[in-house]
């Protein structure tokens, strides 16, 4: 069995040695330079691949994303027909982004940031504790990642609402859906997290009308994509008052520029897209399940629908 | 019914109204301007109060703390003898303090403070991620508060291990006790949540000896008293490296002292006793209960054992 491995992002030596574990006497090249006869194989290992390279390996079985947001394998718009292309699911990618989202979510709750300015200059003061249960927490997206993190967010007490293009029901989370959905979430929603995955319809959802959507004071947290954002929209939202505060994992482009104004702003928080990353040697279990399925000549699990783009 | 409240820490008219919507036409009188007749009070809901000063109310029939600790109450070292002493058990006290633990457990697994000095100085640079089923996170007490936050710690896949003067089965917690289980716990224990009752066997037991026994690079949360930390012996360890970072909610002295090392001391985190406050409304559901228990005869919950001293 040969792997072909292709991303400028992942580190290439550590997901060797995970598949290697897997799959001993496997063959495993590194794109460009180790890649010699094209039609040797059988699985592609791929984040952002240039467009129409994947075609170009015609014996394919399966390409499996180094991500667990897909548009960096759908951004190749020439992805060969008929192989399936299977989304990453890493546990510990899925418990790292709850773990963001949690912290994230008490920070603002119990006003951690102004709590932790006071006392960087001396200042001892308390503040008033409010019920957990009186905190409204909303999730743009309720896929693998959005699900386990309000999952465990309304574990600790917080009245939690989630938002998803077509219905879901998990237990303990008020549901909304669909275009009709959107502006009565955006209303109870004190604490707004974005764990959408990034299409043509979720593109820019974070802009001037949901912002203003939102209650007087809201705080975002964005670990999905950069693109979800209307940069200017949120810094005039943060500007003006309406939103208390945003912490930013993503960003239009990365890593953020130099000079732009997320770096300095006092009501935003900047993290290097490190909300959660993948960890080869967990996430290489889910790998060799899927080529485990296909070998079998069955579906592989979790594949993206490359029409709807998630 | 009348209730006699004494407290510097609490904020008496929150309290009024609290207790006045749970017993209406109730007497609430406010120590010392208040009290007029002291053979009238039934109920007092203290903390700290003036050693002595409890017994000269001849007809109480329950003292009612005003804290999850009981220091607060046993610093009366003349209580009147027969009166039941009952600790606060207060819903949003404890979900508050997992907050914060989790809040703090997360951010040293995550390693966040690294992340934000580094954003906060416009760097852009990732860690690798570990795997959280690999970090072990250990809690010096497991009683209400202690159990509460395990758990919830766990729940997220930490390794979590407990200690507790007793043994203690709680589901998923590895279990430690006495003084014989006191070094094996530490020497598993990456990361330190103290959260044990004051008393004369835990008063320092933070100290040279106990730091020595956890791993090199371990990080600690104290949210439960000051008095559990012998200062100098946790400054030693913070600058001779063996500890890595702290985060103190409780001080000896409190408000903490301008001129203490802990306020600009880099790898410690000052937080102003704000771990997790009591929110009178939903605390007084307790009171009430315990109150409705005493006034039918029957044993009041959580009661406090004035001579084991928790």
């Amino acid at each position: 069995m040969k792997f072909m491995f292709l991303s400028a992002a992942d580190k290439a030596e550590a997901w060797r040695e995970a598949i290697l574990a897997k799959f001993p006497g496997a063959g495993f090249d590194i794109w460009p330079d180790e890649i010699a006869d094209k039609a040797s194989y059988d699985y592609a290992i791929v984040w952002r691949p240039p467009v129409g390279e994947l075609k170009t390996f015609p014996n394919l079985k399966g390409i499996l994303s180094l991500g667990a947001g897909v548009d960096g394998i759908l951004s190749d718009t020439e992805l060969p027909e008929g192989v399936p292309v299977v989304r990453l699911v890493d546990r510990c990618l899925t418990e790292g982004m709850s773990e963001y989202v949690l912290y994230w979510v008490i920070h603002y709750h119990r006003r951690m940031g102004v709590y932790l300015n006071w006392t960087r200059n001396g200042t001892w003061k308390q503040m008033r504790q409010t019920d957990t249960r009186d905190k409204k927490v909303g999730f743009l997206g309720l896929g693998e990642l959005g699900s386990d993190a309000a999952r465990k967010v309304a574990a600790l007490g917080f009245d939690v609402a989630g938002w998803s293009r077509t219905e879901k029901h998990i237990d303990g989370i008020t549901s909304f859906h669909g275009k009709d959905g959107l502006v009565p979430f955006l209303n109870r929603t004190e604490i707004l997290i974005v764990l959408l995955p990034l299409t043509e319809a979720t593109r820019g959802i974070v802009n001037k009308e949901t912002l203003a959507a939102l209650p007087e004071g809201a705080d975002i947290i964005n670990c999905a994509r950069g693109a979800h954002v209307v940069d200017e929209d949120l810094l005039a939202a943060l500007d003006g008052g309406h939103i208390n505060a945003a912490t930013l994992d993503v960003f239009h482009s990365e890593p953020l520029p130099a000079d732009h104004p997320y770096w300095t702003h006092p009501k935003v928080t900047v993290t290097p897209h490190m909300a959660s990353l993948t960890v080869p040697s967990s996430a290489v279990e889910w790998m060799e399940e899927n080529v485990r399925l296909i070998e079998a000549g069955k579906a592989p699990l979790n594949t993206v629908d490359v029409k709807k783009g998630y």
